[in-house]
């Protein structure tokens, strides 16, 4: 019997994704669900639709409240959070790190790499942030950071913003199921890993 | 001592603002929360921003993802769901009424308009759905529709409206506690209420 799987499909630029990225991995662990961390760009998405920044700097009432919103939900679960500062940070060198790490260390590097954004205010379109955490993990920084500008790297990350968009993503985090079944928000977490286990 | 309370603003005909609609009444009063039911119209706040329409057909993909998560979500609650046809409805005489009411039948007149809308499947614009629902709760279909239309109440709704966007109101539901914190979707009630309630 295979074991019940769940994408999480994110930008890193994205804030809800953090809370997300944050609590994905214990819970989908206790469940007994295998994730995918799948990063992508939510740029390319935006633009199709019209907008040339996040939907929060477009619309300030809406953007008001999730910087507030995100503030008393890193509270509630006791996640350190400081304002990403510019927002939203470029996470195009980030998501294509994220594809060139091997597999089995994906995970831990786009945890650490949210948390350097999102709990420690560091700018992740530096290489010198990116570096810090490959470093920690034991993989050569100057090696993946040239892997990452590749061709093949380039064309995967492109590859994987257009699976995102023919599944129907339209924002991040997004929890997509091994029958297709589309959950967007980080408050869709249980959700989807409840679907992703029993298939309801 | 004055009793906490929180103020649900919404929109008739709003998606989110029906399972909130349905579910706020039972949750107050266990947690002994005065709530408030305030009617306002999304349009103008829309328009404000560039939309003519709903978010939810501007951006076919957060559409899709909208009904299918209300469905989800409907029947997780146990709670009859039919989409409505048009979307969004006309809610401009809903509102008006609503704001007619006495306000001691103010919250069954507005959960059972939600309730003809998203669960029978009825026209909130037109005034048979509404006379049903006011001959139920023994007032005169014909005086309550003919005080919607006074000035009275359309100044009334203009200045609820305008009262929502100062405090920052962009969508449906929202929620708002006595000191001015600002709740905004369905999964946010019980944070709302918590808030209310303990005032953190």
């Amino acid at each position: 019997m295979t074991r019940p799987f769940l994408d999480f499909w994110f930008d890193f630029a994205s804030t809800y994704s953090y809370p997300s990225a944050m609590r994905i991995r214990p819970l989908a662990d206790a469940a007994g669900i295998d994730i995918r961390f799948r990063p992508f760009l939510l740029g390319p998405i935006f633009k199709a639709q019209g907008w040339e920044t996040s939907p929060f700097n477009l619309y300030p009432a809406k953007g008001r409240h999730m910087w507030r919103d995100l503030e008393r939900l890193c509270a509630d679960l006791a996640l350190p959070f400081v304002r990403p500062d510019p927002f939203p940070q470029n996470s195009l060198l980030a998501a294509r790190a994220a594809l060139a790490v091997p597999e089995t260390k994906r995970v831990d590097f786009c945890t650490a790499l949210f948390r350097a954004q999102f709990a420690e205010g560091r700018r992740i379109d530096q290489p010198d942030t990116i570096g810090t955490i490959l470093t920690r993990l034991d993989i050569d920084p100057a090696a993946l950071l040239a892997a990452a500008q590749t061709d093949a790297i380039k064309h995967k990350l492109r590859a994987e913003t257009t699976e995102a968009q023919r599944f129907g993503v339209f924002g991040a985090p997004t929890f997509i199921t091994a029958d297709g079944e589309l959950f967007w928000g980080n408050d869709r977490l249980e959700r989807a890993l409840s679907w992703a286990s029993r298939g309801i």
